[in-house]
């Protein structure tokens, strides 16, 4: 039996988060209109990712919340604007304070070095707008 | 007043982890044959990165444990064995379960991909040691 | 003698494929303006570096479409935006199909993981256009 | 119905390029015994990762040799010796000639430029045991 | 003593750099809109990341313009365009030629390959602005 | 007329180095072994890429001894070990001192972030055997 195992509980809808922030709306209708494109095309290998990548933050041994900390620090440390205001939406939308995800990017930072500064300073600005 | 604030409990010393895994003494006898040559050059940013790098994983909104897990999903996401070795000890010694381990490295393989693979083996074979 | 040789025989012209694709054209467009720039600097090494990145994709032992299809995994699997849209505009040149496209976007997904999703969004609106 | 759909005929055993090879044998080797440990742990998300992974290099719209060296391709931009010896060996077993490993690996050099060189002249052994 | 120990004298301001190249001013106005955002956030941490960074880059054993040179090339090497942006400003503002950054721009394109062109590009745009 | 020209004048031999330092010793002959290998191979591209490489570092309008410690910082930066013992042999052989190459890992460290450090210790561990 998996370990990831359930759907967590999101506090707050796709819809609430982009009413709060401007710039999580321009992302997530970004996203949701390229999806749609790649949706379309219906490449089995693709949706076969795409469902073993929605596995991956389930509920499991280690809670929903921090495993999409998780992906944030790595989107930050690999620098993936799109994957980085991704995980911070769903972060947030599971209930991670400010300062959690202000941690998160500390690790993030201190990992992946002044490189990762620029995409940090986006972050903020996504923060500032949610955490408001 | 920083987020970041107290020294973590360590459920076990370098020297119980050495004793347990073969592998995680020979990188931590290397890591500080190594880190003794740096430390005699006395260079002052050196320091100064290390002081931060060190105050990165303390208690704070995120419990370290999870901080270690998070430095462990961003290097195996980087790529870099010496820094996957060196989390998952952390997190060992912090009491994080092997299913945490392994979730952990889940989020890494999906977000870095195939590449991640050879690192994957060689976290598992430590991971076999630690938790035997 | 090289196993690179002769120039491949591409099936559109760069005008044909911005006459197709929207996205196509803007990129091209961006693309010549800054390369019009570069040129006017008359760099010697970068000129240099040009030429051998020509010679790359030669029809040699490996045919070009082929060379184009591996350029657009590793940019893809490098995360290089500009990168894939001119390998994708270069394989479509050479007579790639869809299919061929995206079964080399999934080497790059697959081998790149997660991160390459928000580029793989990009490419498929490409390919959208491309090949409608 | 995924475009990918079937296993290529090799047409070599692994058996065979150790004996033709002891930089593949060593690799192999330890490849194996590193797989036994991650095969043991019977992770769910680990065993779909690899699932899918295969998958990606079937026959299809591109013959599995091609996709192989595209695997080659985009490892030996990311830099990864392991990926790079793996895609080495499945290319020579699924026919690929020397002079269509070496123009791949060229892709890869001047994507990945001057910093993919070690992992060049590491593979060139190999590739001179292969094809010797 | 730290080898790194006093301010550069910069020949221009960021005003003067602004004044004479519309990229550099769009790209400090953002900078600093968001820095402002990242200032109010008060992060312990970040702020010392960002003090450690600016002695990085102070006179030392080395002159304070090739150490914004070096910050040039590994920006370049690492392919982030607001790190190559910023260090090719500092450059100018220490009174690089055009010669010295393009120099450094060919470190990283041969370290880095063609996968840096996208971002040599972008860079030559803002040189042949600021050294018009 | 290319900025870069002239052949640096080298204060030491290999042969001087290696007798130097173990660690260079060690590098420089496996380099050596394995460029045989790549040499033999007489691929065109390959030694095109060699050639192009060769002259990023002549003297220029930079000095080749800063040349020699960008590769470093960005060979650093991205995290090539062989890159950095390449690097660190040729600015100590142009008469960088270790000053001078510590600020140029200081430079990668504080860009490239703490990933950088199980790097930076092996340069040290080279450092410690060069400028004894």
């Amino acid at each position: 039996m998996p370990a990831e195992r359930s759907e967590p509980t999101y506090l707050y809808s796709d819809e609430q988060v982009a009413a709060k922030s401007p710039l999580a709306r321009t992302f997530l209708e970004t996203r949701s209109r390229l999806n749609t494109i790649v949706n379309d095309a219906d490449n089995y290998l693709v949706k076969r990712f795409y469902n073993i990548d929605h596995n991956t933050y389930l509920e499991g041994a280690i809670p929903a919340k921090y495993k999409e900390l998780m992906g944030l620090v790595v989107s930050a440390g690999l620098r993936c604007d799109d994957c980085i205001n991704y995980h911070i939406i769903q972060s947030f939308r599971l209930g991670a304070t400010r300062e959690e995800q202000e941690e998160s990017l500390n690790v993030a930072l201190v990992v992946g070095g002044s490189i990762v500064i620029p995409h940090l300073r986006r972050a903020y600005a996504m923060l500032a707008e949610l955490y408001s």
